[in-house]
């Protein structure tokens, strides 16, 4: 696990992370991996909001993993800021190294740098290996993740 | 249902806002409504994130319901936008009136004006009757909602 730089992506990481999100079984329905402009768009949007931490682990120069991390302030829980973890992926070769062990850790302690009491992110319901990862690392499925398509 | 007004908090809501979130079986152990400092803080931190929308429910000059909506960019699904509803409570006179499916109403249009194409919110396991009424207004409990307390 040596000279892994986990470090805030850059336009020029938009095609390896987009092969990331493809590159899974949910994932893989719904990118378009061969046309990036929705993405350089977004990536856009993330880059001037300052709660927004888009990451990626490189190795050897090499883009094997990344994340989303966003800071939420909020009244609730004493005026607890809490941190949001989505869009975690792992390169299909770095599966069981430690790297998404390494990448979680990563945002935990940013989100506790950044002053938050709180640390939460929802999975499908059916990636039941992600959910013993996440428990594992000290997670609680405390709760139901609900979503509405638009 | 009549002069029902939903908008943006201000910070003469504080109190009304941070009684409602005690007054909630989960709320009572974790909200201190003689110490408004905290709320005051996270107040500002909330009002000057442009992707933050924390709202109350108004009916003849009284705050009967509150809810928060963050809009979260980023690149999964093409570059999707989506919302997350945190921190919703209704006053205890008001439950069963409605006034809960017009506030998630309020957070969805408002995500679908603001481009979103996707609205996700998680629900404590506890609170069943809410997971219902979140499946009524056509959400669906596709994922595990994770925390980790930091």
């Amino acid at each position: 696990m040596t000279d892994l730089d986990i470090r805030p992506a850059t336009p020029d990481d938009i095609p390896a992370i987009v092969a990331l999100l493809a590159d899974d079984p949910l994932g893989a329905q719904r990118e378009s991996p061969d046309d990036l402009t929705p993405y350089l768009a977004a990536f856009e949007r993330l880059d001037t909001d300052p709660n927004q931490h888009l990451v990626v682990a490189v190795r050897a120069g090499r883009v094997i993993g990344t994340l989303q991390l966003t800071i939420i302030p909020g009244l609730s829980r004493q005026g607890a800021t809490r941190s949001l973890i989505e869009a975690v992926r792992i390169h299909a070769d770095e599966r069981g190294s430690g790297l998404g062990g390494e990448l979680i850790q990563w945002a935990v302690d940013t989100s506790r740098r950044l002053g938050c009491q709180l640390v939460q992110l929802t999975s499908d319901k059916k990636r039941t290996d992600a959910h013993r990862f996440y428990e594992r690392l000290g997670f609680t499925a405390s709760h139901e993740g609900f979503k509405l398509s638009l």
